[in-house]
């Protein structure tokens, strides 16, 4: 027995209200483990819990950051004591100069820019991360093109573990530079995305003590995408939107959101409205919008090319369960160009001082096309979710913005420039 | 009588608390006005309050934002109905892998890069916003060369208000995207930091709805910082840090914080308990740490050469008040190279995961020449303000971090680049 399974197997995980591991296909369960694929039929494993009860106060009187939903996550209940970068509770703006442009009635932007290292990754490395403790793990570990690697480079820094981050060695010069100053292991690989991915699942079959947030404990991991849905929903006042754009990737992030939705409601935490799911995606990367819009349930893998590549996963793992829920609650995908996610960034800054990574512009573009289309009703409570910051992907901008004149140092020449 | 003369005369402010404007020089007191330099003495006038009760659970029970303050600030009692940034309660973190680092026993950093524009400037322009609005401007204006420049542009973007920002042409090009994307009035000026000032002052002269955050609403816009000194005691419990490390640029916010917690001791929500207040600067900007040192009153104005350029004032308006303040609480003012910020830059971000603007090494690098040097006590508990967001000036670590190593897209070739 080497020291990690002796470790696990005399520890008794606290992994708070999670109660097994469950296949999204077969529904066998097995215990709580360092798992994500079903040994029955190979389906995506996924947390279930045994909730108990749970109250808004509680809730409410818990910490500033995600873990005051520590009892609806796969974390122990003390959660809050041990080193992380509690991430969440970021701003849901109401944005009534963005409505207004768009032709809707009562718009919010979840704004999550705020995150300690600027998008929602922050919120599942953080899952990841105590979960992780719980199991045994001893090192933080991704493949990444950008978000990801700076969320678990720095989660790692400041818990005082190793991490090791492998990237294309193609990647833009400030994502490297943004992960790489928290002293990790980050290694360049000569190599697409797609090789990466490739070494990161070999390597976390071959070191046991690693943690590979995105591979070997992806089911706890994607659970911190629920916190973007229980912070909306308590953000409004405990009661849920009736309609939520969200942009898909893995998709992962949508089927969690409706995940969190339905569990307040079961929960009776709030009423359990209707409510409409909407994904997002750039034509450049549209597999699963291709799938909604043709009818099928599987999807057919493409090669990415747009500049949202936070979101440009070409074979998504959870496409198949994007479609469920999309068609489940009557929404949709609908995907738009680079150039409308290029314009839609600039709308949602001009109209509410927000400035989004590419994937949201994706999503800003793609409720406007939505509701030019008539599938999303104008008339209805909507919800965006901004999911990264417009500071890391300045490349999408560069050639459109910037100063109105250039002018000599004087008052006049200022006066004059803008037309005074 | 001018269409806004007329707005101004008609109006009756609702500046909140506030009182009168007061000469810190004088004591002169002036009705609430644009205005910001004492008629009888030219000293500098600050906001004068009459606040009344304010409890601990009324402050709880407000928004998340600088708004659960207003109380405290010269801001309508309405003020988050208006729309505006709403920046505020950011993390305080408790920085155990620092402070071991450093050699202290408690240790805390107030990390202010989760604001809407990632600096403390989200702050300040939110008050003077809200201020600007009573007083019956309707453009929001500044001279900057970065942070205030990002943080204006939003706010005005969010307000719905037109907005003129005067830059230097050589600002870097990140920087101008950051603050053009909001589509304001972005002018670069053929000329230096000095001259942009300089028109700044002679446009809120001649135009008199604009309103130069940093210019002629100065005394509201300046009152903002006391929120970072009031979440720092409420996110303690409701008590003062007994030693407090603040940037120093025009000096303005560490005088504000000492403001703020002498604010809170009067109104019995804290236990007036002593406090050291020390000031951080970059050596090639330090004439604050120069007159501290030599036992001087007068700042002597400097040339500005530094990394940390949003620290890169010569003349710090509020440097008197500075080295009144340092001295009557038992701090100083220290400085430090660039190489030793770079440095504290990699040493906060590998102990804490937060990567911080080169401000934010100013400060972690000063608290640990005050700890080297004697002058900051290793016992006693100790908070550093972080106001700016490494992602802006990534100039500062390029040379310095990056990936361990680029291999080929094999997992042996990963193991052998870690070692393994």
């Amino acid at each position: 027995m080497t020291t990690i399974e002796a470790r696990r197997s005399a520890h008794q995980f606290d992994l708070g209200p999670a109660r097994a591991l469950v296949c999204r296909e077969c529904g066998n369960e097995v215990p709580l483990a360092a798992e994500f694929a079903c040994s029955e039929c190979f389906g995506p494993l996924e947390v279930g819990y045994d909730f108990g009860k749970i109250t808004r106060a509680e809730i409410e009187a818990g910490p500033r950051s995600i873990w005051r939903y520590r009892n609806l996550l796969p974390v122990p209940s003390d959660v809050q004591e041990h080193p992380n970068t509690d991430p969440g509770l970021t701003r849901l703006v109401k944005a009534d100069r963005l409505a207004a442009a768009l032709g809707v009635r009562k718009l919010w932007v979840k704004d999550d820019t705020g995150n300690p290292t600027h998008s929602f990754k922050d919120r599942v490395v953080a899952v990841a991360l105590a979960a992780a403790r719980q199991l045994g793990f001893t090192v933080l570990a991704c493949p990444s093109t950008g978000n990801l690697a700076n969320a678990v480079a720095a989660a790692a820094a400041r818990a005082g573990w190793e991490s090791v981050v492998l990237i294309p060695s193609s990647l833009e010069r400030a994502k490297v530079l943004t992960t790489a100053v928290y002293d990790g292991a980050l290694i360049a690989v000569d190599g697409n995305y797609d090789d990466v991915n490739r070494l990161a699942t070999e390597l976390a079959a071959d070191h046991e003590d690693w943690a590979f947030v995105n591979v070997n404990v992806r089911p706890y991991y994607a659970e911190g995408s629920k916190t973007l849905g229980y912070e909306v929903a308590e953000q409004l006042g405990w009661r849920l939107p009736q309609q939520i754009v969200v942009p898909v990737a893995s998709g992962s992030q949508l089927t969690k959101v409706d995940k969190a939705f339905r569990e307040l409601g079961e929960l009776d935490l709030v009423e359990p409205t209707p409510y409409r799911v909407f994904g997002a995606q750039a034509t450049g990367c549209s597999p699963v919008a291709a799938a909604f819009q043709a009818g099928h349930d599987v999807i057919q893998p493409v090669k990415p090319d747009t500049i949202a590549r936070s979101l440009a996963i070409g074979a998504p793992a959870d496409g198949p369960y994007v479609l469920d829920t999309v068609r489940r609650t009557n929404g949709s995908v609908e995907h738009v160009s680079d150039e409308e996610v290029v314009e839609a960034i600039r709308l949602l800054a001009r109209t509410e001082g927000i400035f989004a990574e590419t994937a949201g512009g994706v999503t800003v573009a793609t409720a406007k096309k939505l509701i030019e289309s008539g599938q999303l009703d104008p008339d209805a409570e909507t919800v965006l979710l901004i999911t990264g910051d417009g500071l890391k992907t300045l490349d999408a901008v560069q050639d459109k913005v910037g100063p109105r004149a250039t002018v000599p140092p004087s008052s006049a020449a200022v006066r004059e420039a803008l037309g005074l």
